[in-house]
């Protein structure tokens, strides 16, 4: 048997979300790799051995699974959302680079999902319907000021704004930090979107003005949308009002 | 019969690719709205109303599919990708704001899909595995002077980037302009990808340095990756280098 790796991304957490690509790839593997709550998504069977592991252990699983097919295995490692972001891939590739050289041969696809801003997005309307950023708000892989930096630099440039891991328990403070940065630089009208738990039986979505955001909005299931200074709130009968971003620029 | 309106992605072209939810959808609905290439991908059947129109009356359609909806008919508007990324959910909700009151009460879903950005970050590697921002490089409705404003505070930033819409017959020169703006603004070693048709028998992917890259190397088929300037490029026996940008941001 020749090893491979797929890394999946499971989408943001209903069934009618994942990929026929993903499906067929986790219904040939004799493997799954994972953080516990997304390997708990996948469905047991016969001579599949599935190996979940803690949070904050991305390397140690990549190089698990790595070696894994490097013995002959067929790997899955699963992500929620798009594996690319903010998630397994980058973790996987870094524990190639760093690997043995054999690991290099291997055959290692990735296979995109849905990614939880653009899940929350469709939930909101098209809040991300003109050009936008992606921001992990997590600081535990890089400095405070290179967020801030970057913050204030995508307030400059107008871009809509998504921000992934925008709280947690062990960081309180972070979030409040990137509202205040954004209360410097965007008007009280801003248009903010938690979106949490898209998709699940949990799923919540409240549209605030900035000058109404609070840290306590935004918890680790959640996904928090900025609009830029152009973005629209429609109100509709008996809903949340829609979001969207025009398509143009005015000159 | 409730009219409704579902605005749904059929990602980056592989049926392997489009969601379970999308596909219900599309077996659900009398009439399907789009863009002719994207209408031709949905699978005709008896009792389905195809309606393909040209490009760029995005506003067009989406009167069109609302009116439809209204008069009782469930509508599929069809995008590539994800309809909420540069693509025909905010050209709906565009209409809706503009249209009639009464549609503010009608039944509209967006149902996200893979867009371009995804698939072609997968095929090479995880070059959008840390921050990073999408720009649409076609100046049809916003000014050139925002679309390079916003490249400079990108590279500024060290955002990795996607480019949407890089170069079309009727823009020649953009992409080039876009070009220099990054040889001003990063080093020229900094990662481009060209991704073409990701997914369809059409594929292909090239990755060079900035200093390489040339504006014949996109099309309207084509998104651009640019890495940040800590994306690495791992070698590998055989095939396209894997292309990563690590998860990580030194202090």
């Amino acid at each position: 048997m020749t090893g491979r790796v797929v890394v999946a991304g499971l989408g943001p957490g209903a069934d009618a979300l994942v990929t026929p690509e993903v499906t067929e790839a986790l219904a040939e593997a004799t493997d799954v790799v994972g953080y516990g709550p997304y390997v708990a998504r996948v469905v047991e069977r016969a001579g599949l051995a599935l190996h979940a592991s803690d949070n904050r252990v991305e390397l140690d699983r990549a190089c698990h699974a790595l070696a894994l097919a490097a013995a002959g295995r067929r790997v899955a490692v699963v992500s929620s959302g798009d594996p690319g972001v903010f998630a397994m891939a980058a973790a996987l590739f870094e524990a190639l680079e760093a690997g043995p050289a054999a690991w290099r041969g291997l055959d290692i696809r990735v296979l995109p999902g849905i990614t939880a801003m653009l899940a929350a997005a469709a939930r909101a309307g098209a809040p991300l319907g003109h050009d936008f950023c992606a921001i992990n708000l997590s600081d535990n892989l890089k400095p405070w000021a290179t967020i801030e930096k970057r913050l204030r630099l995508a307030a400059e440039a107008d871009f809509a704004m998504a921000f992934y891991n925008p709280r947690s328990r062990a960081r309180p403070e972070g979030f409040s930090r990137a509202l205040s940065v954004l209360r410097d630089t965007c008007e009280p009208a801003r248009v903010v979107i938690f979106a949490r738990a898209v998709s699940t039986p949990d799923e919540a979505l409240r549209v605030v003005p900035l000058a109404e955001a609070a840290p306590e909005m935004a918890d680790m299931r959640t996904v928090v949308l900025v609009g830029s200074s152009l973005t629209r709130v429609v109100e509709r009968p008996g809903a949340a009002p829609w979001v969207y971003t025009p398509r143009s620029v005015p000159a």
